[in-house]
């Protein structure tokens, strides 16, 4: 088979663990005979250097024509000096609309090999951590209405809408029970009801939908006490169910409990197959270029592109089980080293695993 | 001197721990010759459960012509099918709103005898934390404009919004650098300016307030990466200051960092000297009655009355050097107990340090 996938190095660490990422891939088109066609796009501060823009029209294009987007990271403070509309991060924001990707899909896996990276206590973390947040992602406050005012309560005045309607929030929570029913069949709903109209409204259409998975057990956790439980006793999770907002702070807080974000993968899905896929974690310019950025993260996001949107379950899982080998014959990137381990940098990292396919 | 207070017993474990807080207030008042005259008054569950409404017009009269507030709890699953209006949390956004408490102030601490408390490794807590988080308690997504809509994006909606006018963010911007002059002279700015038109307005003007405070260093923070630095480095912190939303998730994060939240106090202030003073735990109605309930966060919370309420820094600082003794001779209530140590009740606790004051 052919595929075509859009690729989005970005900025920072993104061209170097895109470029793993890529080897990887390939090597997986050799053994399973697919042809994957790559097409490299602008987008981010990149894009914003070259065109100036941070979200090119034909970067939209071609990623619509695609059958999956692959993307590094973007931005940095290079350009954080820019306003609103000229930012990276609105080629982050822009692409998730304009592709309709309305669910984030964020797995927080503490890997067995990776036990003592948690900053939890050993006895909390347990047998380990494995939650899975879903999160909207092209509604809420994100894409509310926002603008300023000369006359606010105190003086001028700025503000942002939170908003949901029923269809968006009946099609997140679709996408939550049916990933629950894969795994261990709980959702807990997260939303800050005894406040917000919206999540009064968010709540009723979760409990309507939950009717159709009595399977699967629902819970609903104000946000509060969601941020404090995530700590306290994460294994209560399995899958976490939110909106754009609680979900970006939620899922950060998720990942890092796991004490491992440069492993973590990501997927944004849609109506159909079409996906983005990306790590957690950032554009890190600190480390750019350096040969010592964790490809993992994004490996490990070319494996859930290949399960989620082009259907191939086997070639997904090899890739995982070929990262698991890696991490347990002891090597390491400098993020998640410890002593006793084999430091290796981006590039070897990604050779060991092109190697254990 | 005499100092009128109003007291707000309120729900589930709020009675029981007000009634030891009571009893070291009336001590101090014994050894410093002060008289305390509490006025108890109704809100929250209690308060729907007798008049049917959550906070009656003469909690708020009488709130209103005190020097202080101390508050136990509100709410409970009892009351948790009412609508918007008639919940328990009404008492406690109406009364914060009546009053003008704008700047909610929670001092996340790791008290040096309850190390073991914290759900991070040892080494991530190092010394110990000691974070203060000022809240913006009377604006924002809170209080702003809320409805439902018949034709939203996909079908019915409903939305809330977070507005923010200049000089909401002026004071309790200020609030912040004042505590951080006192404090390790940090301030962190916490918000999402790379989305959110508001977080642009507040972040603008929290730096023109900095201006005015050469001496405390200003750092911003996304709310996500904030999140995550709570957990992976909360060493970095000394003041939070952050919008209503925000602090909501990231105070309670903070305390759940400590491990003990049955120990944290808070206060919410306004541009005089009155202040309402509350434990940051909730009324827990499965250990109410039972005399389980640590009262340390609620007799800390009177004392930060006498600190900044009623300018009694002397009394205060006797209340907290008794919490201290009598932790250091390992007496706990089973919320922070742990083995070699002496559990006691929620009496006993009270007892026990108004005898060593
Ligand atoms: C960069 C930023 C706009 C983005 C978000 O807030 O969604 C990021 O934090 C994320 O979670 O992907
Ligand atoms: C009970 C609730 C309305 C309240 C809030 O969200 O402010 C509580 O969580 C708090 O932080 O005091």
């Amino acid at each position: 088979m052919r595929y075509n996938v859009a690729v989005i190095p970005g900025d920072g660490i993104g061209p170097e663990v895109i470029e793993e990422s890529l080897l990887v891939l390939k090597k997986i088109g050799e053994i399973y005979n697919h042809e994957f066609n790559f097409q490299e796009v602008l987008a981010g501060g990149i894009a914003i250097d070259k065109t100036g823009e941070p979200l090119p029209k034909e970067t939209i294009e071609l990623c619509k024509s695609s059958d999956a987007v692959l993307l590094g990271a973007v931005g940095g403070p290079k350009w954080d000096g820019l306003s609103g509309e000229k930012r990276p991060e609105k080629a982050l924001l822009g692409l998730r609309s304009a592709l309709g990707l309305y669910a984030n899909i964020r797995p927080a896996v503490l890997h067995r090999a990776l036990k003592e990276a948690s900053p939890l206590r050993s006895d909390i973390v347990g047998e380990g951590i494995d939650i899975c947040v879903v999160r909207e992602l092209i509604g809420g406050i994100y894409f509310g209405e926002r603008g300023r005012s000369v006359k606010g309560k105190m003086g001028e005045a700025a503000y942002d809408t939170e908003a949901y309607s029923v269809g968006e929030v009946e099609r997140i929570a679709k996408t939550a029970f049916q990933i629950a029913r894969k795994r261990s069949k709980k959702v807990t709903n997260i939303d800050k009801a005894n406040v917000l109209e919206s999540s009064r409204l968010w709540r009723s259409v979760v409990e309507k939908v939950a009717k159709d998975y009595p399977d699967v057990v629902l819970e609903h956790m104000y946000v509060d006490n969601a941020a404090m439980q995530l700590i306290r006793n994460p294994q209560q999770f399995d899958v976490i169910v939110t909106t754009n907002m609680f979900g970006d702070i939620l899922s950060d807080e998720a990942s890092m409990i796991t004490g491992s974000i440069g492993m973590l993968p990501s997927a944004s899905l849609g109506e159909g197959s079409m996906g983005m896929y990306e790590p957690i974690h950032g554009s890190a310019p600190d480390i750019a270029g350096r040969n010592m950025a964790n490809p993992i993260a994004t490996i490990l996001s070319s494996a859930m592109m290949l399960r989620l949107s082009l259907n191939l379950e086997e070639e997904a899982k090899t890739i995982e089980d070929a990262v698991t080998r890696v991490l347990e014959k002891d090597y390491r990137t400098s993020d998640i080293m410890n002593s006793g381990m084999k430091p290796v940098g981006t590039k070897e990292m990604g050779k060991l695993i092109v190697t254990e396919l």
